[in-house]
């Protein structure tokens, strides 16, 4: 029997490969040197997914840009640690990261997911979008950051007024290393999640919000990528890279519940980590100098700015 | 009022920092070139501790060994996550690893603790020890897997014959990347906890087993270091000595209990996350070649064995 929810969740699936394809060759143009390869595996509980990777580029050090469409039966641990209440779930999202080789180019992450939970019949009892995209730059161009965040509120803006405001703070809320004074891992985004079909607000609404949102994403980060991709740089713009490639790293294993529900969940444990950068720096209490550019960047982290 | 209990907490302080000299000092002797600094620290919720790095030596590229004595209110994120049943706490342990510059020289772990409860009234409830040892290879020298063990059952079997067996399979079943096909972050050792003080084992039986281990660490890795400190190397055992620092990462952030109570009751980051190794790698999907050396070295961590 097919349903209206049904035909929702086969057009985001369809929805969200062709964005992966669509994604993946713009970032080969941009790369020029590298390709991405596609490993497609499937979930022993349930599903699949479809990992692409690009490694050694000129531009990309490491990319990845993820589909999976998997469900499963609700574990014991799904219920307590990650409050999910229903028999059956059902999750297909596209997710990616971005690690280039020059540190003057930041490194980004953006998700777009859909989830179902269902009854012990097989019945539909709960629904809910969610996603974001986040910059993570090493070195500090505000020009850039207002930039990714006009772009992300553009795309945002037509489906109500406020909400740009909601989802950065969200994302300012989230992206954070509460272990680490509450720095955030970088100059954030956007971020939103449990965005239910409702009468104000109805699936096909959500659908053209989620749409939006992820065509959006190439044209607030390709410019940024363009414009600093030639930038020189040195050994210590390299060292300041890796320090706060560590940070992202305690973010994800730390904090990440996208990671935990994944690992959680017998995700496929290779294409869950591709998030991790290719290379991490951990340094005994590590200080930027004072008035250096290192610190300017820790500033906005440590005190998150409005951007637009 | 000084009863018993507090005398076996000061005689444990005592240890533990008379310890940490003994081992700073003899791995200075061993590196020639670093030496250690020493950062004192208090902790806002009581109590502190002196962390002690040595970084970019001859031998070893970073190592810290700490001493913390704490205490504290026991919080709801102490009961619920932790399991702590009481009103006061109090945790006096020394900690250390050593991560070697020569992929051939293995990164080491060892860690020896008290722990205190207190009901509301102040009085003792609750005290036990714990800790271990074990040693993170990147290549496998089966006699240096043997040593290691030899040294550390040498310390432990005069308290019991069937003690070592039993704390030896308790590491192998602890320190495991549960996400990696359980893949183990080394070749063990041995690792014990909730040892209380009882008829059969009294507090000072306990306080001279936990000495024996805490002096038995440089016999069992010192050793080791001297023989392999020399070898020759190329970039090839630098990249796998990274990959495999990256699973040591995996492990503490995503898995160990001590960094998790450290970070849980608001211990100081910075001395926590020493653990840390200078440089970790995450290549996608590394696989090392058929019957290389670095596939030996995989094979038991995917199957542990008896060294001794």
């Amino acid at each position: 029997m097919i349903t209206k929810e049904h035909k929702l969740k086969d057009k985001w699936v369809g929805f969200i490969h062709s964005l992966q394809d669509d994604i993946c060759r713009k970032l080969e143009a941009e790369d020029v040197k590298a390709l991405f390869s596609s490993e497609k595996w499937e979930r022993p509980g349930g599903g699949g997914g479809d990992t692409r990777i690009m490694k050694d580029g000129n531009v990309f050090e490491k990319a990845g840009v993820n589909t999976s469409v998997v469900s499963g039966t609700v574990t014991e641990t799904m219920r307590n640690q990650l409050k999910i209440d229903g028999a059956k779930w059902f999750a297909a999202g596209l997710s990616l990261v971005l690690h280039p080789l020059n540190p003057y180019v930041p490194t980004v992450h953006a998700n777009w997911r859909y989830f179902e939970l269902y009854d012990k019949a097989g019945k539909l009892t709960d629904s809910w979008f969610g996603g974001g995209a986040d910059l993570t730059p090493y070195y500090l161009f505000e020009e850039d950051a207002r930039h990714f965040h006009g772009v992300l509120k553009g795309a945002i803006d037509p489906f109500g007024p406020e909400l740009y405001q909601q989802y950065k703070k969200n994302c300012d809320e989230y992206f954070v290393n509460t272990h680490r004074n509450n720095e955030t891992r970088g100059i954030g985004g956007v971020f939103y999640d449990y965005l239910k079909p409702a009468d104000e607000f109805d699936a096909d609404t959500l659908f053209r919000f989620q749409q939006a949102n992820g065509n959006a994403f190439l044209k607030a980060y390709l410019p940024i990528v363009a414009k600093r991709k030639a930038t020189n740089y040195t050994e210590r713009e390299l060292e300041w890279q890796e320090i706060r490639r560590g940070r992202y790293v305690e973010f994800i294993l730390i904090h990440d519940r996208g990671t935990i529900f994944g690992l959680k969940t017998n995700g496929r444990t290779e294409s869950i980590l591709m998030s991790l950068p290719p290379r991490a720096r951990w340094e005994y209490n590590h200080v930027p100098t004072k008035g250096s550019e290192e610190e300017k960047l820790l500033e906005v982290c440590l005190h998150p700015k409005d951007w637009v």
